[in-house]
């Protein structure tokens, strides 16, 4: 198909088609004439992609850029895309003091004496957990035992319908594919399902 | 104390604390001289709890304002404060096609029945999860029964987490934080957390 046809199909404007060429987000078609290039599917499949992480996980083109190198890099093996995914998309939320850093860190204890996940140190997604927490703490709404070890039980059910998801899919490519979708969408989809059930919940609580 | 100590104290600069100021974010201080006001401590917890809704959140100004207004209105009931601050953040995810959209909704059944969750077909939060659900079959990468069975265990345990935070709360004001720290950083911790969980059950899974 033609850019124009392409940009119908996808709902992407032939210019941002064009811009996210240049950027390396979408492979070139195949030339046709110094003017033109025939794409197909792969192009179509590959620019929904694009736009779904742009669109509802709100990522930044450089963001989208990066991940999908990863995804379609066959020596980057499936621990690792999921890793670069989660580096390229958590938010610095920004120092705390230093007391609440310390509160955070046993609340994190609590979390994994009570899942059992072992993780390294270093893992920016521990440090994203731990800055919120002692951001928490800081404004005086750190959540309680009982309230960590719901919200633990919650990330760790959720892993398992991701790993879920994932294990499904046929090959390495589609695989990374699918953990980038579940990761960036999931999170958008989980908040929104995390909200349906405080609505049903608090309407029970508070109103019935 | 003056400005300049609350912005000490609170990280945040002076001209950033006139503008909240000027934007209703913060109530004025006590006016000591034509030029000076006094600020106490419900000042410095205000102005933390703004930051932490701007930085970790990634809340626009304009939205922290809506969601604190709901938040100071005795008025207003905890139910509709939880409301106003679901649809204030929010992210529209755009059009999908239809049938994307039918797909969608069968996916929802599926997990209300699973849940046992009673919520208006209107509910801001259900189309948020209606949007993003349309995308991944647009995607080829829609749930499987499994995993949205997960992903709804997890919310509905993440919820449960929610309410015990608020029900320890004395106060509706103070309750009335709780929910909107719970819900906007609790959306930045839950997603960190998930990722831990996946890095834990996918190193054991692809590497161990």
């Amino acid at each position: 198909m033609r850019v124009s046809e392409l940009s119908r199909s996808s709902g992407v404007p032939v210019a941002t088609i064009k811009y996210y060429l240049r950027e390396n987000l979408l492979h070139r078609g195949e030339t046709t004439s110094p003017n033109q290039a025939r794409y197909d599917d792969t192009h179509l499949r590959r620019l929904r992609l694009v736009r779904a992480l742009v669109e509802v996980g709100g990522l930044p083109v450089a963001t989208v850029r990066d991940v999908l190198a990863a995804v379609d890099d066959p020596g980057v093996d499936l621990h690792s895309v999921l890793g670069r995914t989660v580096s390229a998309i958590t938010r610095d939320p920004g120092a705390a003091d230093e007391r609440a850093v310390g509160d955070a860190d046993t609340d994190l204890a609590t979390i994994t004496s009570h899942t059992g996940w072992r993780v390294h140190d270093g893992a920016p997604a521990l440090a994203g957990a731990r800055s919120v927490l002692a951001r928490m703490h800081e404004l005086g709404q750190a959540p309680g035992e009982d309230t960590l070890r719901a919200w633990a039980d919650a990330a760790d059910r959720a892993a398992e319908g991701d790993l879920l998801a994932v294990r499904r899919s046929s090959g390495r490519e589609e695989a990374a594919e699918t953990a980038l979708v579940g990761t960036v969408l999931g999170d958008a989809l989980l908040a929104s399902l995390r909200r349906v059930a405080q609505e049903s919940r608090s309407a029970q609580l508070y109103r019935g």
